[in-house]
């Protein structure tokens, strides 16, 4: 006997979440509501409210939601074995980071500095992003770490993730902010090499 | 006689708009509203819809203001003689970044972010700070250039360009969201050396 597909309660959620993202991306953080997510995500009025009570419980889901999706792009990234060359490294970076600025990627990027505008106002959300940060910054200092010369000046290591972090956040709002061409994968990739560390 | 001091509408205006500043980097895009503008001014009710007849003006208004401050500011670094070396302007550029991190200074770096935002949704918003951050390339074009030797490589000029264009950018968005501590000044314009170029 078929039985009617009933998603469930972790699946749902994801799906509302989602919504959530792309609302917040086209209308801002205003945009924001349990019925609007609801006809966002297409299902039964009410639903939203459901699985998350109030405005700050769906905030927060989402904020968790953008750092889950972020952190698998960092891990496709982060997990290189040692044979992975700098240069392999800071092409996949490369890649990450480009598709965050267009299309789909753009989608979150927008919602994601949404949420760190709210993050200010809101510790629980600061904390959620602040975990992956600390992520984001280890993953900038083993690149430096790769081609710094081992007599090297060690602060050279904190220096360049600092400036590559930096660089990509303000890659990120450029592209949310738009009116301007998006820079080009390539170019991104060789402006990273240069900052990354100057090494082989 | 004795008059009672009307303010002329350029000042209200002004004054109306600063109040809006503190509003949005305090409580976000949503958080504007003609009546809360009137509050936070201490100005008698009406006063900012008189001035402001939409929503949307408002919104123009407080943008034209940050980036007319935001301009004071950049031309404290670009009105340098051909005398002024390349360290004394990173070391101005330095200053002016460190107080848009901190203080009054962070309350309109977090408007700004909240207005970039809502440029991608209105056009008329972006034309506002795509003039400044027209003027801010060609700064940081012209700090590179300095250090330039004039048989290297022209692209490396709008490497660096970008590099410290978007470097500051991050910066910002990292100070608005919070939970970070705020990176000192002189670090800060280490940092800004080596990428506004390599150079003496």
């Amino acid at each position: 006997m078929a039985t009617r597909r009933v998603p469930d309660g972790r699946q749902r959620r994801r799906q509302l979440c989602d919504a959530a993202i792309r609302l917040l991306a086209e209308h801002g953080a205003k945009g924001l509501s349990h019925p609007r997510v609801d006809r966002q995500a297409g299902v039964p009025e009410g639903s939203t409210s459901y699985y998350f009570r109030t405005r700050t419980a769906l905030v927060h889901a989402v904020a968790e939601r953008v750092a889950e999706l972020d952190l698998a792009d960092l891990r496709s990234v982060t997990e290189t074995d040692v044979d992975t060359t700098r240069q392999a490294a800071v092409s996949r970076l490369a890649s990450v980071v480009s598709k965050s600025l267009t299309g789909d990627g753009l989608t979150r990027t927008k919602a994601r500095i949404e949420l760190l505008l709210q993050a200010s106002r809101d510790p629980e959300i600061s904390a959620v992003f602040h975990a992956n940060s600390q992520t984001y910054l280890r993953l900038h200092r083993e690149l430096a770490e790769r081609s710094q010369p081992s007599d090297a000046d060690p602060s050279g290591v904190d220096d360049r993730a600092l400036l590559t972090v930096n660089f990509i956040s303000g890659l990120m709002l450029s592209a949310a902010a738009g009116g301007q061409p998006v820079i080009k994968r390539d170019r991104l990739e060789s402006l990273l090499a240069q900052i990354a560390g100057s090494g082989p």
